[in-house]
């Protein structure tokens, strides 16, 4: 365990690691201490090996960071991305749902609204069949959104999850990545003239996101003959760089605005989410908005020991620092949540990743755990052998809806079990003396009893369930901001600045200078190392061959 | 370090430990070493933190344990898989496309080629319209294939990556998951007419399919006023229990045969293939077979250190083992690979995470890392900041295509120059000074060195290239069986049975006793644990909310 916790800290988890979750769950008194609903989201940290003492202690260890006043300095718009220089605030993007007024200032609150309004007049006009008094195409069957990392994964998961909120008659898809065998599939099922794109690129320069933006113009100009006017109706762009985008050929008036203000990795809420708009309409888009302000009005105004990101944060903190877990498994029971566990992925990972401090010290724990899974069952009859029977212990979240909105209720009541069922026995187990007891053939040279030590399953595994009553627009806003709010929490207890991303960029720099040579715009292998340079000749090589 | 490891071994990763890959990677013999082909694979280790006198003392350590003998006993059809008594014979399945002759037992090898011959027969005729000589639908338009866990994850990859090579005018479609809501908003598109149901299901017993073959089978009767044989004539099955599927409804000569010389994870191979040939016809599923039977003659003939899935095994044991790291990231830079890493977490984490011997016994040291990923480039937008800068050390895998199959060849070469723009920046990093050179902005308040410092990439973090020519039946065939014996070797080196699951069922028993109360046919919560107890109380309290 790593030296920079408090020593009581350290205690209760020697104490704890003597005490089986089989144990533990046995006092309803406990349980109920780890259970906390905020709405429609229920939290249920009961099969975590905690206690009322340790939580305390926790409690007290986050107290003693003065957390409140950095979470203030945020949603006030400080500049707590410190290595940046900049503000944090994806909070005021949604700051009109919520019901304590806004400290953010009031200029940023004015262009936000404006941006908004700006959005829904779009979105008005289109779903009415009135695009073209807008510059845009008269009819829009499908609409393209293009856009990486925070542009794609935040309105990837909200038109998924939302999907029975979808508009009838506009077909939404996501070109992300710069493969292109995705590019090229895609335009072959598509109508160039019945097409609008979106580009969201806060540098206006992200590689994947121009090369594929190309494609498209060119694929549309070709419908066209090449009519620079009738081409430029089709792309709308999201961006913090209008002059760049301009340039490229996208009509001013359909330019929407990225801030400083907004990390990429909480731009849903920001005119990236323009698709989420155009796929559902903007009362939903703004339900969503609502939701979120909600959880920042509970993070804003409730003690430690209700907060639900701050007890998030303190089970995390517990199970990578005290217990050394060096992954979370996220298992979403519910298909439509497909893409929230690749969306926290880059929420938590890009966030918490980092082991240097704001000082530039190295830090003394461990950060940010990887942040892995998918979707339930799927996952039990894919890797859940190793969660129940691997040698290394493996904290498993549970997401899962308890009204399901279709007809199939023998469905979902089989997934919803397999929730509990599994959450329990990961605390629970099974013991040599059961897996004796169960029968199982007996193979021939194989002793009763090595059989049932292989059928043994040691229990003692922490696991959270999260329930939302429904998926909604409103429900999936406030589930987002949890973890949003989570993060803030972890990264300010760990001492790093959750809001940069510093190790992306050499990677991308040196990709740049090995595509010239692939290209062969570029000969001069001597600058690369050998490793690199035998791999780019065999390429070569093969590329002939 | 793990006491269980030979000192020889320890002594090498303590000299290793003192080198940065920086360093290792300047040697141009070492790297030639540590990089090899077969056919269409190459295999790049050398970014991995080994060099010759290392491999060596693997190589030594392993020969040790006399893997090829147990290699041979499999291949031969002895019941290796010794917890359950049954051999492990899906290398079996592609005999027939294996220059080597096969030890595996000929009555075994008649009944796999007559399974074939029946699947060939079959998809012959759907295929030229004559269905309704089989007693099958005339018309299909779409083929709905059921089945979770190996009954869906191979079937799904290879669909989904050779999907250039489907036949036209037929759609198929993957129902998985129990969730409701899938299989509603999935019938609501098709025709009850024109599709044809795959059960696959190797006990016909499980909940989760049979729950879905319930639901498409009421739809389809609706179809026809509940008339049994038109309805009938819908569904074929997979399945070791043949008369389960008979008496559930589908027709003796539509049930296609499951052994249990086949575990579920490597049963693409089977039968359960047969939507495979199904989407893209027989001789493209015969050249899959082919190609995976190539990697069988490789990893049968070829000495340890020229042999592609011990050279990996290799990697795997000293990363896990020797450094200690508790995860791996598998990163396809091909979308049409994306289901590879969920393949890759069920072969890998069913197989190898148990943590009790074949005799029953603990094992001594770590086995099955946590195998997670997904597609790159997409993945450097989300969680390569902590790849590069988080606290722990992550070993990716990389695999890549040399030639796309498409002529958007800057794409294309943006993809693979990113692959080794990421793998060479994770060994090498940004050192203090390259930091300090490159310029950022400094925000007030801020010391350059302090964001130097942030800003720095610590590197010698290992990873492994693997690139294909192209993407074909034949090399993802290759591929898969590359990793299927990596399996075989780390089980068999770490003292696991890695064909059996015993982790998997608990949890699922505990399910279906919960989901009986949940459906309100038992109301006793007695037997359950008070933690699972109070989450069914506050679901019941939600449902009537």
């Amino acid at each position: 365990m790593p030296s920079s916790e408090p020593s009581s800290l350290n205690d209760h988890a020697e104490r704890l690691a003597r005490v089986h979750l089989r144990e533990l769950i046995q006092d309803p008194q406990r349980n109920e201490q780890l259970r906390h609903r905020v709405g429609p989201l229920l939290v249920d940290l009961s099969r975590q090996a905690l206690d009322g003492a340790a939580l305390q202690a926790l409690g007290e260890a986050l107290e003693a960071t003065g957390w409140q006043q950095v979470r203030d300095a945020m949603f006030a718009g400080e500049a707590i991305n410190r290595s940046e220089g900049r503000a944090v605030l994806h909070t005021a993007l949604r700051a009109s749902g919520s019901r304590l007024p806004s400290p953010a200032p009031a200029e940023i609150r004015h262009e936000i609204e404006q941006t908004l309004q700006k959005i829904e007049r779009l979105v008005t006009a289109l779903h009415a069949g009135e695009g073209a008094s807008y510059g845009l195409p008269t009819t829009v069957t499908d609409v393209v959104h293009i856009g990486i990392g925070g542009s794609d994964l935040g309105p990837r998961l909200a038109v998924h999850a939302l999907y029975r909120y979808r508009r009838p008659h506009t077909r939404v898809h996501f070109l992300t990545n710069v493969d292109g065998q995705t590019v090229h599939d895609l335009l072959a099922g598509l109508d160039p003239r019945r097409s609008l794109v979106i580009i969201a690129s806060k540098s206006f320069n992200t590689q994947e996101t121009q090369l594929n933006a190309n494609a498209l113009r060119t694929w549309i100009a070709r419908a066209y003959d090449g009519d620079d006017r009738k081409v430029a109706r089709h792309f709308l762009a999201v961006t913090a760089r209008p002059e760049a985008a301009l340039a490229w050929g996208v009509p001013e008036a359909h330019i929407y605005p990225m801030w400083d203000y907004v990390g990429g990795r909480t731009s849903l809420w920001s005119a990236v989410g323009l698709v989420t708009a155009l796929a559902m309409g903007m009362e939903h888009f703004r339900a969503l908005l609502a939701g979120a302000a909600r959880m920042d009005d509970h993070f804003r105004s409730t003690e430690w020991s209700q907060n639900l990101p701050v007890l998030l944060a303190m089970v995390d903190h517990w199970n990578r620092n005290l217990k050394g877990y060096g992954s979370r498994a996220v298992l979403a029971y519910a298909d439509l949540l497909r893409d929230f566990t690749p969306y926290l992925q880059q929420l938590e990972m890009e966030s918490l990743g980092k082991s240097t401090g704001h000082d530039g010290e190295p830090l003394a724990g461990q950060t940010g755990p990887v942040v892995w899974g998918g979707v339930g069952t799927n996952a039990q009859h894919a890797y859940f052998q190793a969660l129940h029977q691997g040698t290394d212990i493996v904290p498993v979240e549970f997401i899962a809806l308890i009204r399901p909105d279709h007809p199939l209720h023998a469905n979902h009541d089989a997934l919803l079990s397999n929730v509990l069922g599994q959450a329990a026995t990961l605390a629970l187990g099974r013991s040599r003396e059961q897996a004796l007891a169960e029968p199982a053939r007996l193979p021939e040279g194989l002793s009763a009893e090595a059989l049932a030590a292989q059928r043994e399953l040691p229990g003692n595994r922490p696991s959270t369930i999260i329930l939302l009553d429904e998926l909604t627009p409103q429900t999936l806003g406030s589930l987002i901001a949890l973890y949003e709010h989570k993060v803030f929490v972890l990264g300010h207890w760990w001492g790093l600045n959750a809001y940069d991303q510093w190790g992306v960029e050499p990677g991308k720099a040196l990709a740049r200078q090995i595509a010239a040579v692939l290209d062969a715009e570029a000969t001069d292998l001597e600058g690369f190392d050998p490793a690199t340079r035998a791999l780019i000749q065999d390429i070569q090589d093969r590329r002939e061959g």
